[in-house]
Parts: structure tokens; C-alpha cells; sequence
């Protein structure tokens, strides 16, 4: 029997959460050149990325192609937790992309949720859309290394789908179909309970469209709803009696927050009569 | 003798951190109205309020003109308390604003430096520009009151300025005037050491302005300096050998995130050739 107060399957798909690429590359510069110098030492210069970061087998320039979260993107997965905790939302299985950021992203959530038996189920084939791998497949963390850094993470599971079946610049179509046939399987195991998913902005749709009796989107649709979809966003599907599933609402709040702007104090500097700001000071 | 390396007094001024009525008063609707029902009980809508609120003996309508911290906004100020610690800034004394969004800061800060001896001096008169108060000086919750709700308050200070001090309307001198007085007070009480101020965005500017030998602003000058500075913000001075103060760089790195927008699954139920978003469910 499920948790939720009947028999329904549930599936819960989020995205991940701010992610330290998108927040710190900013005119032409990546966030790496400034954050690690050439020993792959690593510096954060902003209180926004992580004060720790992983040490990653394949390099520390794979960070490049597969983002951690930042400080703030850690946050909004533990909170999402904490609201599901709150909301007597009660997990039953984890699957998440093997993207870093959707890792530490179910990381969080575990955490929120104080799920201490929960472990993460890591599967390729929840990765986004293959078009936007301008430079092939990323190199992801291992499961092993995953939990040898704490996280935790099921080593024993099996993937669905291995970097070696993925087709390079599917079309659109293609990876709806990927997504549906992946949600069948992972169903497929579970006949009760409710199932997070823990991955992209798009897989909210991806996850859900065909299991819940829809086509494939065309690309405007597509993309309108990727850019409705922020970090930690939730989308809900339900089984129905019948056997059909349906989108719902999300079981928890929105999570709405301002940016906030790099300061500078040397505008305090500006039209002083006297002294300038000390450009040499720590 | 500080603990700075060296013998000279140094002053951090930094601004509260992201607050509920400027992240939720949206499109004429006062979060207030939202979050509390008739008879004062809470209920977050949003997963960045925060979980739980204070009770306040003046009453939940209060917090209309005195703001609490968002859910970010505290955990801005903890991540800037680490880093305070991260670099080795120690800090001996700490001043904040009667506003509440500066005392949380304040705890959010010692709690990230693990200052545990650290207590807070609350003084009125570190409250922003009075033109601002277009129904008076707010309430303010006491310090006694703050202290039974856990926060690290020292009760026995004194305050410089009492509510009965303060002029409606001051003009913009009077308000430099104000800060340059009380923070010369401040500063007589403490030969040696660094002192923390956490208080509002003209705060970084208005309490080291005349200190560092520069005349007060003009009301153009003094709108851009608030318009660049964000939540955290810091800003320091440091008293040199020959006892003239002068503006140096922040001792910490700056704190920069994105925005995140409210999440609405309906539009996943655009266009299903079968069903629509169920928007009975939870």
C-alpha cells in the first residue's frame, strides 16, 4: 500500500537546483578559470559556490561539462525535502539523471525529507535532451565515487540504459520516446508507492506527457514550458482506478525567491573628498 | 589587542538579507494577507517564507512594517557568518537595527561564524532613513521578547537612541548625522577590536561615510549607492595609525545568485489531446 492515503502509484518528477554554471558564467568567463587554479586547486570567489567541492576521478575539468549546485541551489533541495516532509509526501524510490547537480539535488531533498533508508537510484537514461551536448555525452561521477564522497547512493542498482545506447542529436520526438519507454520500466518494478524522479527542466513533461495518454510536443510548446520550469519546480502524475495516469498538482508550494548582485565596495569611494578606497586592503 | 593581525580597530557594516514583503508583495497583494488567515495563524504559500514564524507580543499585523527574513535571506546570512569565519575575521562586537530582518540576520551570521559567545546589542538608532516611515517608526518586537524565541541577545545593553528620539522626515543630513553620531558612541565604548553593524543598505554607507573624513551625500549620489548593494553586502573600515578612519574592501568574497520564479504545472496540461490538469488534486 502506498503512504498517501489509497493505493495510487504516484510519480513526483523535479528539476534539479541552481546549478553553478548558468549563475557564474557571465561575460564570456567560466566560472573554473576563476575557481581553480592550474593545479586544479579550487578557490571559491563567491559565497554562492559550494566551500567544498568533490574530487572527481575524471578530472577536475569535467565540472565543466557536468555543474555542481551551488550554495542557494543545495538550499532549494532541501527545503523541496522539508516541504514534502511537511506535506506528508512519503518517498517510496529515488531515480535521478546522472548529472551531477541532479545528484546533489536529490541529495538535498533526502536530506530535507530526513529519509535516512532512502538511497538514489542513478540512472543515465533520465539525462536531458542529447541535442544539447554540444561536445558528446558528458563524463559523469561514478555510483561508487558518488558514495565514497557520502552521498547515498544504491550501488547495486542496475541501469536502465547505459552511455553506450544513447544516440547523439535525437530529435525531439526521440527523446520524448526515450523518457516514456525509461517511466515504463522504472514503473514496471514498482506496483505501489510513490516514485521521485529528480531530473531536468524538461524531463517534467518528458516523464509524464505519453504516460498520461499525450503526443510529443512540438518545439514551441517545448520550449515555452522549459522556460516556465525553474530550479525545484514539481510536477505530479496519478494512477488512476482505471489504470490511466493524469497530471496533478504539485503535492508542495512554489519556491520564489529575488537574485542578489555581486557588491562592490569601491562605489563607496565615489566623491570623497579626501581618501580614496584602499584597492590593496585583504 | 584585535584579532586581525595587528592593533587597529576595524568596522564591518553589512545589510540584512532577503526579506518576505520585497520577495512577496507582488502585483499589489501583501504576503501578509496570504500567509496569515483572520484569526493570525500561518500558513506559508511559498517554500522561501519561513516554516515557522515569531510570535510577537505587539501582534502578527507587525510584521506589515517589519519584515521577516525570507527562507534565502537567513541562509545568506549564515553563509556570510562562515565566511567570516572561512577568513579568519573575527569578530568582537556586534550592533544591529531594531528591524527584525537585521536581528535575524545578525543570528544567521553568528550562527555561521559558530560565534557562540557572540550576543547582540540591539540599538534603535542603526534604523533606516525615517523619510521611509510613511506611518511612523514601526513597532519593534523587544529584545526580551527576542531572546525567549532563542536568539542570542544581550538584554542588559542600553540603547544610544530611544524611540522617543527619533525625527519623522529627518533630511538626508540629519540621517548621516544620526549614523555618524552613533557610531562615534559605539566606537568610544571599544578601544580595540572589530565591530559588526548589520543594519540597512545606506547603513554601509552612512555609518562610515563621516568617519573616513567625507561629507554626506546628495540624494542622487546617496540612490545609487543603495541601488548597488545587495542583501550581504559588507562593507569595513579600518582606523589607521593615525587614528583617521578610511574605507577598505570587503574581507569576504561577494554573494551572487539567480532568481527563481513560482512554478505553475498547468502548463503541463497545455494542450493534451485528452485530459486536462487536474486542479482538484491537493
Amino acid at each position: 500500500m502506498s503512504h498517501n492515503g489509497d493505493n495510487s502509484r504516484r510519480l513526483l518528477v523535479i528539476r534539479h537546483g541552481e546549478r553553478c554554471d548558468f549563475t557564474f558564467n557571465q561575460q564570456g568567463i567560466n566560472w573554473m578559470k576563476r575557481a581553480f587554479d592550474a593545479s586544479g586547486r579550487y578557490r571559491p570567489f563567491d559565497l554562492n559556490l559550494p566551500r567544498n567541492i568533490p574530487r572527481r576521478k575524471d578530472g577536475y575539468e569535467k565540472f565543466a561539462g557536468d555543474s555542481p549546485l551551488t550554495e542557494m541551489g543545495y538550499l532549494q533541495s532541501k527545503l523541496t525535502g522539508r516541504a514534502l516532509r511537511d506535506h506528508n509526501v512519503k518517498v517510496d524510490y529515488i531515480y535521478c539523471s546522472s548529472a551531477l547537480r541532479c545528484v546533489q539535488t536529490a541529495v538535498g531533498i533526502v536530506k530535507g525529507m530526513d529519509g535516512r533508508s532512502l538511497q538514489l537510484n542513478i540512472e543515465p537514461g533520465l539525462f536531458e535532451w542529447t541535442q544539447w551536448c554540444r561536445n558528446g555525452i558528458p563524463s559523469w561521477m561514478r555510483p561508487d565515487e558518488l558514495e565514497n564522497i557520502g552521498y547515498p547512493i544504491n550501488t547495486s542498482y542496475t541501469p536502465f540504459m547505459r552511455l553506450e545506447d544513447f544516440k547523439l542529436k535525437e530529435s525531439l520526438d526521440e527523446y520524448y520516446d526515450r523518457s516514456y519507454a525509461l517511466i515504463r520500466k522504472i514503473l514496471k518494478r514498482h506496483s505501489q508507492g510513490t516514485v521521485l524522479i529528480v531530473a531536468h527542466a524538461a524531463s517534467l513533461d518528458t516523464i509524464t506527457r505519453q504516460l498520461c495518454g499525450g503526443l510529443p510536443r512540438n518545439q514551441d510548446d517545448f520550449f515555452y514550458c522549459i522556460q516556465q520550469t525553474p530550479y525545484l519546480a514539481c510536477s505530479q502524475a496519478v494512477e488512476q482506478p482505471n489504470k490511466l495516469w493524469r497530471i496533478a498538482s504539485s503535492p508542495i508550494p512554489p519556491l520564489t525567491h529575488a537574485s542578489n548582485t555581486s557588491y562592490n565596495s569601491k562605489i563607496l569611494a565615489m566623491n570623497y573628498p579626501q581618501m580614496g578606497c584602499d584597492k590593496g586592503e585583504s
